[in-house]
């Protein structure tokens, strides 16, 4: 709850992982638990949540049942479409009484409570927000020549993350007017013409693509601990 | 040598690395070498590479001239300037008689043999190029109230990494024209007029500026040995 109005969250968990080398990247044991159960449980504890849909792969949905059954804000495990707006849709539908809707990668277990709690703050103005790093590389624009036709000013420029807040009217108008296929909701609400606010994520907020990626999540947690 | 003309190697490892919580990372231990042996050994294998000269702090040079002493190429372990172009500067003095100049950041210890002689390949042509990766996350423009003004299309996009290499008139040139300080060699070739050819770098190819970069690299040195 947040000013009397329920907040529930979307983990989305049903990627195919290609790039984890025939590890399921979600049933993955890290830091004594797996992966899945590992970002649940920080919904779980945050006390702003009020419900947590959990959107798996087919293949993932008895062993996600039985993981997150002692989860007692999870109302929902249900199967993730084709794209990854179906798979956000399908756990939106399910979070129906919810005013703000928090999305989260599934494949991003470090985020904190913080991150969550932050960004409803970071939503409360316009309704819409993301977490977000400021970029640490040089980035390039290249042709298709491959020479490069601009060096970009780091200045300004952010790597967005998740969560990403949004009111629920909001979210669900812009994925009324979604066409193309696409990978982050923010954008989705920005053309739909509403704006975003950024807020400040963590370069400790990884996305798990690879194997390195794991080793690397349990570093980080382990520095956590320490 | 390439076409008979002598390639030269500056190591650029002058940098406090100020967010490795004490730990000197040109001497930490990384795949049983330390991270400095790692990185020149890699340009000792390279059948390319006729010269190197190898940049330090001023804290390094004398555990650093004993590590570099079996080292047959390295005619030079240097010390480093305040900014980092004084600290390749340094370098490039050492290596007057090449026509090449791959300059190398000490803090990427997984590069390959492979990104030196492509590296060399794709300059052929302008006489410069920068080992990039296509960027994974999606980047906004925010402005100063934090608020997105545009989503950035990901197509073109390139994070920049070393080695990057350059014909020795042109960098020449180039840091002679060099007024601010700056972080990417080929930013300043650009801005003296010359054109930079992006070649195919590699995700594993990661910079070391945390100790849990240095617990990734150590996973991901692992990962080539099995």
């Amino acid at each position: 709850m947040i000013n009397n109005q329920k907040v529930g969250a979307v983990i989305v968990a049903a990627g195919s992982g290609e790039r984890m080398g025939g590890v399921d990247k979600m049933l993955a044991p890290l830091g004594g638990r797996t992966v899945l159960a590992w970002v649940v449980g920080v919904f779980q504890e945050c006390p702003a949540i009020d419900e947590i849909a959990v959107v798996l792969g087919e293949h993932n949905i008895e062993a996600g049942q039985r993981l997150l059954a002692g989860f007692s804000k999870v109302i929902a495990v249900c199967r993730g479409g084709e794209r990854r707006q179906d798979s956000v849709l399908a756990g939106i539908n399910h979070l129906g009484g919810c005013r703000w809707l928090v999305i989260h990668d599934g494949a991003r277990p470090l985020l904190t409570a913080d991150l969550i709690t932050d960004g409803l703050a970071a939503a409360a103005e316009s309704g819409a927000a993301a977490c977000a790093v400021p970029v640490t590389d040089t980035i390039k624009l290249a042709g298709d020549d491959d020479y490069v036709r601009e060096t970009l000013s780091r200045k300004r420029l952010w790597a967005v993350q998740t969560p990403q807040v949004f009111r629920s009217d909001i979210i669900t108008v812009a994925y009324r007017q979604a066409q193309a296929e696409f990978t982050d909701d923010a954008s989705l609400v920005e053309k739909a013409g509403y704006r975003v606010k950024l807020y400040k994520g963590s370069y400790g907020n990884i996305k798990i693509t690879t194997p390195a990626h794991l080793a690397l999540a349990g570093v980080l947690l382990g520095e956590r601990g320490g």
